[in-house]
């Protein structure tokens, strides 16, 4: 069975630079990713072309998904996963999914939650987390506070509610400019985590 | 990393017999089918508490994948795959997702598929393919002549449209029938068709 | 006040064969059907140039519609109406519009269910019923237990369920075969029942 | 097969005036049409708790659908029909099909078109016409010079596109009010032009 | 910062005749509206093409308009603001706003409402009055005796709820008319009742 | 005509804190814009209590709103108002049409963007823009290299199409904050830029 190997020049329908056109602070943490993961996530190099704003775009990702919290990193990379499958980004839920398998170690469950998170293999509680997710990035406008009442009853707090909106509203975004951008996702993640160890 | 076994009774929402139970036809074709794939696909189980149906469900599903025709085994499963993903069915996507990856030697396609047919590793024949049975599936009281020159242009017989069509309406009933009953896939699917061989 | 007659040539996209070139054990069916109705209903004739299809689509639906059970033979023919009405299905709603109205011998139901159920001239339980084919037909995959608990409290059990399931998702899958191929429904049935006898 | 009178109480939510008690030139209106078609269709009583309402919606409406143009007054009542197909109108359609199928001396028209107007018997000017009623009705914001160049390349005139744009806002309306009001159409009107004469 | 005038010829697509040309009971409405407000209102210009059509909708207006009930003039407004910018009706909004922004005596409150009414700074009751307003406009088809016992349980009469009604369908076919006519609101509405007096 | 004022508890369901308690950096800037604008735009106060978030938005805003390129700083504040309008972001409408307003020199285009971009006073190469901005807020997974081949007729570059793509990536996230946080619009905004200097 093949793997069949994206070409740089599919990465993105953008230019993407090489690593020595880029500035040395981004150069340096790419290098970093790729020394701990093996390999350059595509979203790097797809972004590179616009350094301020993948500064930014990587300041804004770490506030959100390394912060400490009451979310566990499995739980905020399903708000990830589910939030990508609305709106059907390719690089997100591959990559992402990834992610949630390691941090859940649960091979199953990003493709559960990336096809609907009503029958994935999780707790009362995380479905509850991905209905209001679902709803920042379908219908927020509709939001009330019943759904924060909702939420408090599934013992979710103030700075809870507002990690969960916040980390679906980035990677809405995040699935924006992959989807337009037709960001490639690599190859290596579709198996991670996949096997048991 | 863990896999985690589905117990029986979360196969279905619905009454699931035991194979002793079942009459001899139906038993023996289970039996078959569990000789070659190694276990036995849940979808024959869930549907098992009515035999008759799952007659004409078993006729009818060979009737449109087991027959010649132009279109290959692969496109038949990529028609599955890209209709199930509409209507988020978890056991048809990742049941006939194994069997896609394994039909095309491809192990990324059938995720491809799943998120946004767009964006999959296809021709733009399979494209045009999978754009009309997503409008068979979505909207197909729209469908109009120009949809069928569409296709022609591609290079699709009107029995290729009919196959195309009637492939997409057949699992489009499985998938209403799965979600409702919240049929369960194997764990043995997730992963067939992932690893080079 | 004219009929206009549906020439041979109008019945479908696809090709249409005579009663000739069909198999024999298709031709009898058929010819018994023409014995008892008086005419062929074209869906015989617009499927029969895929023999081992229509066979299975013949044996799926006496499995569904000719089985006993709770849900009377007027009930399944509802089921029908409303599920073509989402789907649009002029075949359907023609054909099986005429049978519900002999079924439940009541020459205006089938109008006021083909237009909005919840007006329909039906109980209270029939109408819940026709909610759940609805969300069957449009939105199955966010079927909850809450949605198997309200049709329980109308006195519908696990086997109702099913049949409600199977008859909207059977009909759901004609009414794509009926809308791609543009099947026309013989003139007979718009006034089918229609009048006291 | 029984015909089910509907009782006074259920053509409306609302207050339903006896003749008595209206005004005389309503209510001389409201006779003079029971002289005319052999009973009071229920719009009239259904409206008539507001007099001044009702008087400006009979003066609109006659403006519309009695007034001379190039449209038929066949075509004034496709528009009609398939206006309050979309908005689901339970009065309109069974009271309008009756009306169509008189005035185009065609039996089924009114069915087809309520069901979907693409599969209609119609001509493919006409077909033109309730595309851009449907616009009108679903999506009239986004309308655009294309629009108008496409009927005009029918035939149209401005002065027709102003009478099928007002004849499709006007009726949904009317289906506003019908629907809210659970408005019940006579018996009467589902059995009308049915029949050879 | 400029104003930039319409010129006369974007007013509509449709024609616009010149004061000269209409029926003196039209000229003298319009003159009259022009003495009181300082300007003529397009709306009146862009339906004069059509007099009956005119006189039809301006006593419907003022039939829902001005009549006495127990919703007040701001009230109205309120729905007619709210239901225009379901239909993004450009004049609707920008004319009915300034309306509203005069009766209610509240420089913010038609811009809350044209984007969202749920945060609007307006009560509960005004709230559950548009949140019907917005049901008959976008699904009246679903509307059910509950919609009517929220209603009354915020103190709404079957006869506000008639107005409730009626005032959203009757601005549904203006909408529909301006959109349509690409008709342009005057300058002069933008800035109507934004200043403290 | 009074203007109502915000009581602080009015800006956020979330905390809200005081100057003195925010870092140094974060008082300093806000004070700098405090000086500029005459009063603190609220989505400061609202986006505070999470520092680091805060950092990288305005990092992230800056770099899309301040840099250099073809886009005018009204082109982006237009498709800033016309990606707030589909998601019906009260804040940003309200704080952004002022801020186009301002840019445009234009006292009526924020208005009209707000309700339908596509009957606003912008040229057709604006218009192609915000039809572009529309498409990635509602459906960027459809976006095809057609949406590139369009742009570039109205003479936009790849990196103008970035510029489009993430300005309306970055505002769909800011939405969806605003809406689920309730984020109050200062009554400033309401009227900048309206009247002539």
């Amino acid at each position: 069975m093949t793997q069949h190997p994206a070409s740089n020049s599919r990465i993105s329908r953008f230019p993407v630079p090489t690593l020595n056109e880029l500035p040395t602070d981004i150069r340096e943490i790419i290098e970093a990713v790729h020394e701990k993961a093996g390999f350059i996530p595509n979203v790097f190099l797809a972004l590179a072309h616009r350094p301020d704003e993948l500064r930014a775009f990587m300041a804004y990702h770490d506030a959100l998904m390394e912060k400490a919290g009451n979310l566990t990193p499995a739980e905020r990379e399903m708000i990830v996963v589910a939030t990508s499958a609305i709106n059907q980004c390719q690089y997100c839920i591959i990559a992402h999914g990834a992610i949630l398998r390691i941090r859940a170690k649960h091979a199953l469950i990003a493709d559960q939650i990336a096809i609907n998170y009503r029958k994935a293999d999780i707790t009362e509680r995380q479905k509850a987390m991905l209905a209001f997710a679902q709803r920042v990035t379908s219908e927020s406008h509709t939001i009330e506070q019943t759904d924060f009442d909702t939420l408090a009853q599934h013992g979710f707090t103030q700075d809870d509610i507002w990690d969960i909106t916040a980390i679906a509203a980035f990677f809405g975004m995040s699935n924006r400019l992959a989807n337009v951008s037709s960001m490639q996702p690599n190859n290596e993640f579709y198996n991670l985590g996949r096997q048991p160890r």
